[in-house]
């Protein structure tokens, strides 16, 4: 029994993120299939879109108010840092993925590789995967370089940000060019084989999106 | 003399939440004009948006990273609740405001007025502004009726979320549909009334845009 509801779908990276953070707080919880068709579920979240989460009467939604609140309400290891600066730069990750990561890896990349191509035949459609690419592999860069200098995204220690930032480049990593451009950042790479380890990481593996093929 | 440099232009409203922030907590800052044009613009922020941010050693970009860290380590007046799920609801409100009000006030609404026109002579394309207008009215709607339960988006006082927003619906405000939007959300209009009069909005109010016409 648990009352702890995550609204979504596993395929979705938002709600992975989720899901690890309380996968990593120990927090038993329910996932309940969204059904996009309902028009109930503009009561749940407004702008329609996942996750949203309920903790008994407390009833949220975005990624980023629900993270903070499984981190802050429940016991288990603190995936904040203590330390003003490093919880700043924690933030700013977060928003970093939220802004440019979403916005170019996921939207332009994963999306039209995986759920809707827009090539001929329902394929991808290659000159947008090439342009795409030029603008992730500066961004991988960035995150390369901040990898450089500690462990994890926010210091030494697992935080909101690497959850925040894992799940994106598990599905980049299954992409075609995810060798080359793990082979092309390198702390990004440890990073990555460094999160896949984590039982909130293998709990948490999503299912094929429905109706894609197999890669 | 301060330590405290903010990069950006005082048009964006990121620079302007970032900015009321700091006023808020009383803090003494630079703003330092960003030339886009500067290549060592990226060494500053690594994405080429704005605000980035400087406090002695401490170098962040991201509004939601910059406005937390000033919060938490300068003293004045908290503008975090400190029970978590208001914090939650604060962080919600910043998300949604980062999420769908930029991509549908700002980017596809003021934008279009104010900074790149794209409809004939350079005048605004009055079927893209009627097509945000409809997600707009939804978004509004979703805020005003928040703001029916609390004086504040997170509450009673004002937090960080009022100051993400406030930016945006200044500038909605003075646009052809201001007055029938705020017309249309009493609890928007009473909200943005009472942080109209706050020394923090009225010490930022932003220059027009260059090369704006006047409104």
């Amino acid at each position: 029994m648990t009352d702890v509801t995550v609204y979504g779908v596993p395929q979705s990276t938002f709600v992975r993120t989720v899901r690890m953070t309380l996968e990593e707080k120990g927090v038993p919880y329910d996932l309940q299939l969204v059904q996009w068709s309902d028009p109930d579920y503009e009561r749940i979240h407004p702008f329609r879109r996942m996750p949203a989460f309920r903790h008994g009467d407390v009833r949220l939604f975005e990624s980023l108010a629900i993270a903070g609140y499984v981190d802050e309400v429940f016991a288990g290891p603190r995936l904040q840092p203590a330390e003003a600066s490093s919880r700043a730069l924690m933030r700013q990750w977060i928003s970093a993925v939220c802004d440019y990561i979403v916005a170019d890896v996921t939207r332009r990349y994963i999306v039209e590789y995986v759920l809707r191509p827009s090539g001929p035949d329902g394929t991808p459609d290659r000159a947008k995967i090439e342009e795409a690419l030029v603008d992730i592999r500066h961004h991988l860069g960035v995150i390369d370089r901040a990898l450089g200098e500690s462990a994890y995204l926010a210091g030494g220690e697992v935080t909101l940000a690497d959850l925040f930032l894992v799940p994106i480049m598990d599905y980049v990593s299954k992409m075609p060019e995810g060798d080359e451009l793990l082979g092309a950042f390198p702390n990004l790479a440890r990073w990555l084989a460094a999160m896949s380890d984590r039982a909130s990481f293998i709990a948490t593996i999503p299912p094929p999106f429905p109706g894609a093929s197999a890669d």
